[in-house]
């Protein structure tokens, strides 16, 4: 379960390269080109964000050391995801600012910005409770299968939030006359949409669904 | 947690009437208008298939009567949202031939065509293994968990299918310039796609995420 994890992670990271890389307008955070700013937010979202979270879910079954590592490598492998989400969540920012189009409209964007808070503060409270120990060793016990169901929840959120931003893109594509149906980008944003989908039930599979 | 799942179920249901009845065309499968057709895809495959499948998985829990009754209603509220399902399909089949759209090219149809072909399977499985018996009572009990697992999996990719669906016709009544940036009608959808994701959730949370 955890290879087939591993495995539609990577093959959705190669997907997506390969998407915004050969049939979109390339990846660059400071570009004149506001296509090549946008393409920033799926890079990062899903490598950044999603495949990273999902891998320090796994950490604890993957990192073959004692269990302080483990730990010590699920929150670190977190906290690149969360900032590298940022980063992804602020070329979109940057992207809508130069084509003067409104912010969090759509229900991509709610979705999206519900988890990422809600991902935030999960990180947070677990620094707190489990990495600084603030609670006690009985108060730790209880409340991690509740960090466990709440960071499964979020995963699950993350892939709804990642197959809308596929769909969007690619019904604006469609209706601009840029994306035909069976054509092979659409094909390909679809096995990519797949294999993130894949990616998140193996995931949760693998922590024990 | 399943009054939770129950409320968000009943809260979407209501978010969704309104949005077809007042704000779109109305539900018809057999009108002369293709946008009621159309219409009766989204009614049916949430209310028809993610609510009842969903109903159907909890029906372990909230059917007060002995097990032999409970696995009944189960199964019987899944073939009921199997048939609801097939309906609410052939209703967007009917729709793209009318308008002569090709079939099946977008990410949400491809995530819901996988979907429910694998329901289809895992309800044929179940019947014969589960309801008939087929199988031996050693090997029932060791293929229960996985036919929880596999069910909980499908209906995380339901509600992608349902939240990818709503923001493909968003995003084309968006460039059609029929649906502003956070219009009610806007918000509206925003409001029943996160109702169907917290649904998801908490069904999921009520049979043991």
């Amino acid at each position: 379960m955890i290879y087939l994890a591993h495995l539609f992670g990577i093959i959705a990271f190669v997907l997506l390269l390969i998407w915004l890389l050969h049939y979109r307008e390339g990846i660059e955070y400071d570009s004149n080109n506001a296509l090549r700013v946008f393409n920033v937010h799926p890079f990062l979202m899903y490598s950044g964000f999603i495949f990273l979270a999902g891998e320090a879910m796994l950490a604890f079954q993957t990192v073959p050391s004692e269990r302080k590592t483990k730990k010590f490598v699920h929150m670190t492998l977190h906290l690149v995801a969360l900032v590298l989400g940022i980063i992804g969540l602020s070329a979109v920012f940057k992207f809508h600012d130069e084509r003067h189009i409104p912010h969090l409209y759509s229900l991509h964007s709610w979705i999206g910005i519900a988890t990422f808070c809600l991902f935030g503060l999960q990180w947070v409270f677990g620094l707190v409770v489990f990495m600084l120990q603030a609670a006690s060793g009985t108060t730790r016990a209880k409340v991690l299968p509740w960090h466990k169901v709440f960071g499964r929840a979020l995963l699950f959120m993350a892939v709804c939030a990642a197959e809308t931003g596929l769909m969007e893109k690619s019904s604006f594509l469609t209706s601009l006359g840029m994306l035909k149906p069976h054509q092979r980008q659409s094909d390909l944003i679809n096995f990519t949409g797949l294999a993130i989908l894949l990616f998140g039930v193996f995931v949760n599979f693998s922590v024990g669904f």
